[in-house]
């Protein structure tokens, strides 16, 4: 036999890392599937006439290559020590928990713990984080996270807005507050009709707010007491918000102690890395009376089936969640990920280790202003913690340039003065740099002396609870982290399949860059010679995100999807207006849209119009014709979903953008199920003016249990002026987030993704998630009626599961989802869009194997629906409502009607490596009744280990 | 109430992350001992006449500062492109693995899996490897790893006398072997009286030899069929060994297609960083008739007592292990850890993807030497694979220089040739770099040509087991990672009460660098100038590890703790012949030593002379001097254990010591128990020469499942000169490891310790450690007996514990053992060093709390021990002989007489974070009677799976 070499290549990440099924496997599939090729699949499914003409050209790298690309690119960044401050602040982040939290899968690749019985080990740390929040700000009710500083800010506007008693139409805003906390604020309030007063707290007129919005620190480092203009704001029936800086708290009087009713900031510094931006968790607290008014996700304790404390989602269905159109925050996600690690990093320094760094911080904060004042410098101000301000007159130059020469940064204020925030990594060594940037040689010793008066001193306790009191050694703390993850389910153990935030994998080569100091070390307000890399990296990633959709500008700015939603928006708005059509207000939604949809649009100051939907789930023509012809020379936008959230192809698309265009309107298309499209369709060039892209869904930013991620918004080139601005960066346009870029360090995973699937990789895998959402349609169709099928009985990259049939006899989509559970399954996306139905998503991830496995669980799931329709299981005693089962409930006597092996080991779980839920079925209904959303006190976990 | 600064440092490293137990807790455990303090219990503990007087002295840095440090020195290494070849090849580590394996506690703290039933995971993976090696080398028994290539030659020419029935005196080394490959078994050779002939195979006399080593690829490139010389070797009745080259084997002819009996080489290139010479795993297979007298362990295939699969070390009672005194191998450890990386690689690449990277390197090569050839340079050989030899005369000098300008390292061959391998990192790129070097543009064409005769193409297939043909995606691969590090118990879940194996922490701080590049792509043959940061690393290791010992000069290269002694003992032979007293050939070693002392005494050529035991477990001090007065002129060493194999700090030390010197022998303190010692007493201040200090018991690197290690030795001045030596770095005597400084990687962890720790914190580490030890004797005095208590009734840094009082009612320590896995602990050291005991070292990383834990099983073990005792409990169906419960125990009809809850929650079990053993005890003398030493076959899977 000839020799034949190999034609295999072992470096396709593409083909053989990130799309699951085999080649092999992959034709099994389509015979499932009942088409020939995969291109015979793709045309049924995705409708000719929208199309790309032009393949995405970009060839792709190895991960080796990858990483070596990664490391050239990375060496264009320079890392110095900035001392720049503002929001952001150099921190020490645990080793530990950077490699056992930010660097393992087994928290990264997590969900959104809204299936609270796998999610408990996220939950415990959330309501951790909770209950930080709550001591240091001194304030009872705290959410799990949002997503920056200057965002919850705006939200707190909009929440004091909401609650607050007084019915002024004005909100003011101390100067003190960071330049981009105020810019966002006033970008938020404008559309919303709210008049923004700038200002200093001492000459506020109370009786002319709603609500007020404070600092302390201050952005040029003053520490003040608002004890009394919030008393004066109380007496207004006003609001009083304070933002404040959690290890400032470790020392100083806490918001609460103010009389302040909500106080936000971000927990950055609590050992999360700058990142040139984010992401990081911002907090919010707030009083216990306006907690159902509070924006975000709030962890709450709540008991099991069995008595036994469970955490999960608390108050789901309070105002804003179901308010739509009528909403003033959109807020649909969180900073989990960020969230989890500043919690374990105070439980690994505790009280006492947090004071201790906050003084560490504050001496030598103290040292400097007094050796700056020995040499006749003018500082400012007079109370501070570890920020001050130095007048430099005309040599502000010098002092910047003479900084850098000393590796530092410094933070450039007006044209004569600098600002100096010292942090968690200063230490002497930096201190001497800094002097010597002044001129000055040596320090002044070490004094334990408080650079603000006595009274300032909090004298409450903080973080009393036993978790903060744990044993600090590494051992102790790994396993603590350990023992968590192991209670969830995440990605790096089974799919997710859930419709619409498409659990992809998130490769590890993705994911390394951006532990590196290159990228981890910047600060977002660095100078942009010191942040090359991350120029060329944004540069490459727009010009790429621009070839996939067909748009011609991109703003990575936006946090979020719902933040992308709403900057897109305000972009159309911005736009309209330029032109003089700033009364073009209304928002055309179809009904089966996103609930952050109509809210975005509310915020961005439209009135939405609700469209039909059609039987078959599609947008109903008619009536979407009509309500543009009604809105006329008033229509602003539509915003549609494509494709549908139904998971369908519209034939139709190109029409509803020729009749919003028409009517002088412009097309806002959802990138959620972008999924769909990468390189077989452009939004831009079907119709779309403007589009968000969840990197976090579509590019493979992990999900992190709740956050962080992403949602740029591509614009056609006449929208592009219009696109946010930032008090940094420049722009005519108001910013939406703390940071220019966004969470910018993120962006590095959704480059990497792009870089190692190559343009024709991307598309190959737009297509497998077609394969294989037609595959699970195909093989459950004699289960389940597939809901929503094209007119050509194809789904697009999802598929919907009708489980309404099975409420005649009690089982309910719920108990769908945790007998899943029984199975080692995270449950599909519940009763969205369509109620008591599943939506699963499974991507091109998972191999067929994996694939096969759950519809093994769900078609054994489905006999045992039928057992109970046939009357051979109890309606109230079977697996179905029992599930999920326990390891406690194999010990237990077992008095059901049905074996425990069936209970415990349905078909498609593992038997050796069966993952067990942590509790049973968690009560919602008792935790919101009993609402606690901190750290229950010790003697509880002494019962719930009895 | 006026402010009072915290005094507590965040960034104590040794007292708040690696120290377990905290102030409050030590206060409570000096209560339990009954003593006043710390200072107190070492007085009583440590002898005063052997502690040392100057306390240790350097200061400690942050885990930050540590980092930072690194950061520094990591830079003055230089990474080039190393085509030096010569057993080291570059090589792309898939993320994946970097991530989920190398740089995962999971794997990386798990000890030994000499507790199968806890371990089924790792034991998978090393079977995985074992069937690598077996099916690429064509030879059905391969073992679970070596420490490297030189030294498992070295073995395989033990092994080869142990089992060839030619009686020839001579071995027969290949001169194409790699030189630090022959020089390692010449240092083998000399003491056990073995003449090595190093030559032409093709002249090699089969009558004159009792085996003989052949390499192909040889270190030249030489691709050679050997299958006629051997057919020599067996009518002579010798043994034929071929080192050789996974990669290659991909492509060319096996081993076992050849007739060799052994086959050795090294497994790095399979996804293992260089890390200037490892740590790598080395492999060995041999034919079935031989494999009782393989070295190193095996795993097998057995069964649970179930009828389960579970796999477990097989053969653990074979020749090797049972001779101590007679023995020629010492071997009692592998480099498991990198074993399971190339296991991986090989699953993630399967046979088609290894297949097309072994073309990838050939065909380049080729193109290589076409291009070279092509511009009239002399290139040999003419056979080849990846590496190729070019002449070029006086022109040495200027081609190394002109690829060094390349950013290359080509080898250096005498003084007019150059070697250059490629490897799987080369591409068209390097390509270009190298011919530019030789001063040629342009590359030749890619052809896909081999680059010797077809008939050395292998025509067998291999890893066709399922394990190598699973889904290469990346989430497959991720899950099964997972799921086998899921069934494991290590370090990262709770304490390992190792007897003399000190599972300390292993920090995340400490285990960072180790994957930085600057750190893990050097070739350890580089150019020193490309060192300088390594060089730096291990000049100051050497410094502190001599402050510590007392010793004036250390070697690094010995890649494991039996390597160190039996270097020690070399050096004291070489240190005797070179003052004319070769013939001093008797080394003292009491019965209680570690097996491994005898056996390395044998392997320097040294007899043993057996000390007894006194019955207080020290040394019988009246024999010690009998027997050396006895050997008299002839004494060359004692070999002793401080403290003591028993736990204890005999005060007669220095009395030992001094007899042994008063009659001309040397003295070598084995370090196993150096973890009591640091700080406190040092070996070369109370009589000792030399000493081997386990770097991965008392210096922090983990344990990796069985390995890496690393066991330097420290020795004083006079013995300084006959230190190993080594090829590429010069020295008298011959090397003991393939590289200089052995595995030179992990050495950064070690130093990362004693940076972090400074000099009071490893004192403070050692003071813990008896602490915690006599903490456990106090608290188990109520339930057990504990052994060796000391002149003052003090343990050392562990206590051993009788439990042959319970054989009477049938209870062993392999029940009582089994029965901490239901409890969520890996057993202490079994029957070591007195059958019939357990060894418990808890180290001072503990908690008390997690100390407690363990207690608190061990008590409620006694209980039931006390029920059986009374007749309580039945003597054989009871929770004890029935460990461990696994969840199909719980399934299943529990017929037992004790209940559910009892078998599987006892007291020190978590109830919610509860590890399982994946299965219920294993049956060792089953697997051992059907050995299967590869991956079974797919039918058993799939029974397995019903």
């Amino acid at each position: 036999m000839p020799y034949t070499p190999t034609t295999y290549d072992p470096y396709d990440f593409a083909n053989r890392r990130h799309i699951g099924p085999s080649p092999d496997e992959m034709a099994e599939m389509l015979k499932a599937v009942g088409v020939d090729s995969l291109d015979q699949l793709v045309d049924q499914t995705v409708p000719p006439a929208i199309r790309q003409q032009n393949p995405l050209g970009w060839v792709p790298l190895a991960e080796h290559e990858l990483l070596a690309k990664m490391r050239e690119v990375a060496e264009k960044n320079t890392v110095m020590t900035s001392l720049i401050g503002q929001g952001y602040y150099g921190t020490v982040t645990p080793p530990a928990i950077q490699r056992n939290i930010l660097e393992n899968p087994a928290w990264y690749t997590a969900y959104t713990p809204y299936q609270p019985e796998i999610a408990q080990g996220r939950l415990e740390a959330l309501l951790n984080f909770q209950t930080m929040v709550s001591d240091l700000t001194g304030l009872p009710v705290a959410n799990a996270s949002l997503l920056d500083e200057a965002t919850a800010a705006a939200e707190a506007m909009a929440m004091a807005q909401r609650v607050a008693k007084s019915k002024a139409g004005a909100f003011f805003v101390d100067r003190n507050c960071h330049p981009q906390t105020i810019a966002v604020v006033q970008t938020r309030a404008r559309p919303l009709g709210i008049e923004v007063q700038v200002g200093d707290p001492a000459k506020l007129d109370p009786a002319s707010v709603f609500g007020a919005l404070f600092q302390y620190p201050g952005t040029y480092g003053h520490v003040t007491d608002f004890t009394d203009v919030i008393a004066g704001l109380h007496e207004a029936k006003a609001v009083a918000i304070v933002a404040t800086d959690l290890l400032a708290l470790c020392l100083l009087k806490e918001p609460g102690a103010m009389g302040a009713d909500i106080a936000i900031g971000s927990a950055q510094r609590f050992g999360v890395p700058l990142g040139y931006g984010g992401p990081h968790a911002a907090f919010m607290s707030c009083r216990d009376a306006m907690k159902r008014a509070m924006p975000g996700r709030i962890v709450g304790v709540s008991v099991d089936v069995n008595g036994n404390k469970a955490y999960r989602l608390a108050l789901q269905t309070r105002e804003q969640h179901i308010r739509r159109e009528k909403a003033t925050s959109n807020v649909c996600t969180a900073q989990a990920l960020l969230a989890v690690m500043a919690s374990f990093y105070a439980v690994f320094h505790g009280p006492v280790g947090l004071r201790a760094i906050a003084e560490r911080v504050h001496f030598l904060t103290n040292r400097l202003a007094r050796a700056l004042k020995a040499a006749g410098a003018k500082v400012s101000p007079a109370t501070f913690f570890d920020t001050i301000t130095v007048e430099v007159g005309v040599g502000q130059a010098g002092i910047l340039a003479a900084a850098r020469h000393e590796g530092l940064n410094f933070r450039k204020i007006g044209t004569d003065r600098v600002g100096i925030s010292l942090d968690e990594t200063s230490d002497e060594k930096v201190l001497v740099r800094v002097l010597r940037a002044f001129g000055i040689d040596g320090v002044p010793p070490h004094r334990a002396q408080l650079g603000f008066p006595e009274e300032m001193l909090r004298d409450s306790d903080y973080l009393a609870h036993p978790v903060f009191h744990m044993n600090r050694a590494e051992s102790e703390m790994m396993r603590y982290m350990r023992r968590l993850s192991d209670r969830d389910l995440a990605l790096d153990r089974a799919m997710i399949p859930l419709g619409s935030c498409t659990m992809k994998l998130n490769a590890a080569a993705e994911m390394m860059p951006i532990t590196w100091p290159e990228f981890s070390s910047l600060h977002p307000f660095a100078p942009a010679e010191q942040a090359a890399g991350y120029a060329e990296v944004i540069a490459d990633l727009e010009a790429k995100l621009c070839e996939i959709t067909g748009y011609d500008a991109f703003s990575m700015q936006p946090n979020s999807g719902a933040q992308g939603e709403y900057a897109g928006l305000l972009t159309i708005e911005a736009y309209h207006r330029a032109r003089g059509e700033g009364h073009r207000n209304i928002c055309l939604i179809p009904m089966s849209a996103h609930g952050t949809n109509p809210a975005s649009a509310h915020m961005a100051g439209m009135t939405v119009v609700v469209v039909n939907t059609a039987p078959n789930g599609d947008i109903d023509l008619e009536d979407f014709r009509a309500k543009a012809s009604e809105a006329g020379d008033n229509l602003a936008a539509c915003m549609i979903t494509y494709p549908s959230t139904h998971g369908v192809f519209e034939e139709t698309v190109r029409e509803v953008c020729k009749i919003t265009h028409d009517f002088g309107g412009q097309v806002y298309i959802d990138g959620a199920n972008m999924n769909a499209l990468v390189g077989l369709v452009r939004p831009g060039e079907i119709g779309g003016d403007v589009s968000h892209l969840n990197l976090h869904k579509t590019f493979a930013i992990p999900h992190g249990g709740g956050g962080p991620g992403m949602g740029p918004i591509g614009v056609r080139a006449h929208l592009a002026p219009y696109l946010p601005g930032h008090p940094e960066t420049g722009g005519e346009e108001g910013p939406v987030s703390a940071a220019p870029y966004g969470s910018a360090s993120i962006l590095l995973i959704s480059w990497a993704y792009c870089l190692m699937m190559g343009g024709p990789g991307l598309t190959q895998a737009t297509r497998v998630a077609i394969l294989s959402a037609n595959y699970i349609a195909a093989r459950l169709a004699g289960g389940y009626k597939v809901l929503f099928m094209g007119n050509r009985g194809r789904v697009a990259h999802e598929c919907i599961l009708d489980t309404r049939p099975f409420a005649d006899f009690g089982i309910t989509v719920d108990d769908i989802a945790k007998r899943l559970m029984d199975n080692g399954f995270h449950a599909p996306t519940m009763s969205w869009p369509v109620a008591g139905t599943l939506m699963v998503e499974p991507t091109e991830s998972e191999t067929k194997a994996e694939l096969d496995r759950f519809v093994t669980a769900m078609l054994a799931i489905r006999d045992e629906i039928r057992a109970v329709e046939a009357g051979e299981m109890d309606r109230e005693n079977n697996p179905l409502k029992r599930a999920p089962h326990t390891v406690e409930d194999l010990v237990a006597e077992w008095d059901r009607p049905y074996p425990r092996e069936q209970g415990c080991f349905p078909p498609a779980s593992f038997r050796v490596d069966k993952y067990w839920p942590p509790v049973g079925r968690v009560d919602n209904v008792y935790g919101d009744r009993h609402l606690v959303c901190t750290c229950p006190p010790l003697e509880s976990y002494a019962d719930a280990a009895e």
